[in-house]
């Protein structure tokens, strides 16, 4: 399986409410992608120092998982409605996680 | 419980076998710490363009967990010995991922 993670750092402009709204479509989304196993979003919690603001961890089964998730039509949506205007620098991995979860 | 993330590129100087020491260090140092619910690490496989090299994931049940974690002896041995003399970048996040793995 192939662990997705991304870290986003906001524009000065990102209001709290555009973040409750991202993590509501974005989770939106994730509930119409069956290749997404599990999917988490949310803020960073900042429990050490960081200019993250906010993160992603996406489980698929494999490549082609992920593709199906990252090239879906939903997650274009949710860049181009909200998500593109937010980011001001975005860094993402993906981990070779093996058959565990 | 608690996912924590973290990103990193390495220096220009840092050899493959650093790398894969590295992730033998870190895979040893994770199976002595309880606190560790889950634990990945290793390269970015790069399926997307990114400037991360190598990337963990950590679950840990609460704060206290991530500290038990973090702030370890273990965890500070294998930066003093390895992990500190490679890192260019660095980036974490923590995300309230609920009682779900």
């Amino acid at each position: 399986m192939i662990l997705h993670l991304a870290m986003f750092t906001w524009k000065d402009d990102v209001t709290a409410a555009d973040v409750a709204e991202l993590t509501a479509q974005l989770e939106s989304m994730a509930a119409g992608i069956p290749a997404l196993r599990q999917y988490h979003c949310g803020e960073n919690l900042r429990l050490r120092p960081s200019d993250a603001d906010y993160a992603v961890a996406a489980m698929v089964d494999d490549e082609a998982g992920l593709a199906a998730y990252l090239d879906s039509d939903a997650h274009q949506a949710v860049y181009d409605r909200l998500l593109g205007r937010m980011i001001e620098r975005r860094q993402a991995a993906q981990l070779d996680v093996g058959h565990a979860g």
